[in-house]
């Protein structure tokens, strides 16, 4: 007998599990791997849920690990919907609901192929299923409070497969061994009020912001390395909220938000854009305020072993052999590079976070057995 | 008997005539200037009241002018008022209330010196008197619409005096000659909206607007001219409204106002701010829309024989030798420039549009004094 991971993705579906409620989403993944065997623990932090389940011996060399998530994102417009979000409702070879590719899917897809290994060919060595309830959320009490969990209680995974989606339109064609760092700034200038008819009576903050904004959307971070892309930075707003034409405002506000690969860290673009922020303020006589937030650093888990085997069983599956790709936004992989090597696979996201996310049922049963075969080759 | 322009000064006040609203106003002038023999004609239009009214032959060589506006400002902030806006109280020898400097006390101070003087000593010529109830709003049924009157009937002013407050701290330190030009730009910067995590799959509209403004705020128009101070630019709003930073806006709004000296127009500056929206447009790939709108444009009445005669005036009254100056927002005296030469003189304007707006008794009777001699001199 087999587990069916597309039943599975439809059990977890109907869990309304928006972040950071879970509605038996863990339960669900839970029943299932403690009928075959894994032990499990549940890591819950900050009121967010997580599943720490482990099959074979604690601490063994050979752990291979899965992580993924069963939150989800907010439905949106429900009335958008053709298919109730929380319906997992079957049309056409599809599968519908929220969560239906990012990751439900993918959660299910491991779930089931590491209940089947184990109970049909079990391994020397252990597996271990790190699932997590806030990943669409702060991410602060998910993947990282599993990762505590296991520092204190010595658990230890020898690689991770992240089950994310990754492929952009064909099933295989891209798996992930890094991603960008990403980080938002968000700046204040401020100046003196006045009247428009006498500026230098004022001080006025809009000019030193066009300009410090002109000055980082237009410098040339760098034009990739290796294995990622150029890093970039949008200007995402610039607000003032005056609407008299005869008055200077006295402040001025403005986002950013940087994506940037391993050339770069968190705090030298933080210096940077400072460094930039104090000429301005000092050219222009304002005061500029600025406030970083380091949603991730950039990383990478070099081509080699890991990504050798999880490449090989893709392409034996699907006929593609994955890019190995850094793009993309974040995941929790940035949390598990400081645990192990990791890489990420999963399915086409074409339709994550929109209404009538769908998966193709074909599609998660491939996804099963793509990541059934790399536990085998991994342990054989 | 003479004229008290203190009291007509507070009988003005009484009315609480913020524009459109007269509430009274020109027929508390009306029936003082009728009194006098002044043939007084109501030029109203677009719901503006306005009076035109004339002493001596229509069409004589020498009619010298007045023109002022007896419509105020909002009152604001009631609450933060110490006496009732439209009380007229008096205390420790000033009068309070909403254009009680500006320009109530103007219109009474001329009022009640050209009733002086033409009952007092009959001039051979004419004194006109404008007074409109539109010059704080849109000026465009105020002194425009009694110009208009004018040309229609055959009357003619052979040299004109605005008083409107042109002191900045002390009475009689400063007479206008002329004022900057004033215009305001829109401008709308389209791109195609994205992720910010792709940006080469938008059109950020952000960098392109920081970058117009940047070029726009820090070109020097020019350094002055002999007899008005460096035209300048002021950026008075950005504005996008974006509060996701994973989110690449479609577009984004600004405005700037210009104050301009004879070396510009309002067609000249538009030809420049066009020229730099397309160049940004094409160096970004985006669309930038401009709309302009031009208060006034920047005109001159070369120092001559009327300023002599007011600056004399002035400097007989108060011991203090006016500067010619062409500084401050606009005034009606931009319309009246086409009409005949024109210069403006009034009052210290220091509490003009504030709260508490109030003006010292002393200062009403000597502007008066000042106009009273202006006449003298003119007709002697």
């Amino acid at each position: 007998m087999t587990t069916d991971a597309a039943r599975l993705t439809a059990d977890l579906i109907r869990c309304a599990s928006v972040t950071p409620e879970d509605d038996g989403a863990l339960d669900v993944v839970e029943n299932v791997l403690s009928g075959a065997g894994f032990s499990c623990v549940r890591v819950d932090r900050g009121g967010v849920r997580n599943l720490f389940a482990r099959w074979g011996d604690k601490g063994h060399p050979r752990t291979f690990g899965f992580n993924g998530h069963t939150d989800v994102v907010p439905v949106g417009d429900v009335a958008a919907w053709t298919m109730p979000p929380f319906g997992a409702q079957e049309k056409d070879g599809f599968l519908y609901g929220r969560g239906a590719t990012d990751m439900k899917s993918g959660v299910a897809a491991f779930a089931a192929a590491a209940v089947d290994f184990v109970t049909q060919t079990p391994p020397d060595g252990a597996v271990i299923l790190t699932i997590t309830g806030d990943e669409e959320g702060e991410s602060i009490d998910g993947t990282t409070a599993l990762l505590d969990y296991m520092e204190t209680a010595g658990e230890r995974m020898s690689a991770c497969l992240v089950g994310e989606p990754t492929c952009p339109d064909h099933m295989g064609e891209m798996m992930k061994i890094g991603r960008r760092g990403s980080m938002s700034a968000w700046f204040t200038v401020t100046g003196v009020q006045g009247h428009s008819a006498y500026p230098h009576r004022a001080k006025n903050p809009l000019p030193a912001m066009a300009r410090l904004m002109d000055r980082l959307a237009s410098h040339e971070l760098d034009q990739g390395t290796d294995h990622f892309d150029a890093s970039t930075l949008a200007v995402v707003t610039i607000d003032t909220g005056n609407t008299a034409t005869n008055v200077i405002p006295a402040q001025c506000r403005a986002a950013v938000n940087i994506r940037f690969n391993d050339l770069h860290s968190g705090a030298s673009l933080t210096a940077w854009m400072q460094g930039e922020a104090d000429r301005v303020a000092e050219a222009f006589g304002v005061t500029v305020e600025m406030k970083v937030k380091i949603s991730g650093e950039s990383f990478l888990t070099p081509p080699g072993a890991l990504s050798d085997l999880v490449a090989a069983a893709v392409e034996a599956e699907t006929g593609l052999a994955p890019v190995l790709s850094t793009s993309g936004g974040t995941s929790d992989a940035r949390f598990v590079k400081d645990h192990c090597p990791v890489v990420e696979f999963g399915l086409v996201g074409r339709t994550m976070h929109q209404v009538d996310e769908r998966v193709e049922i074909a599609q998660i049963h491939q996804l099963k057995a793509i990541y059934g075969r790399i536990l085998r080759d991994y342990f054989s």
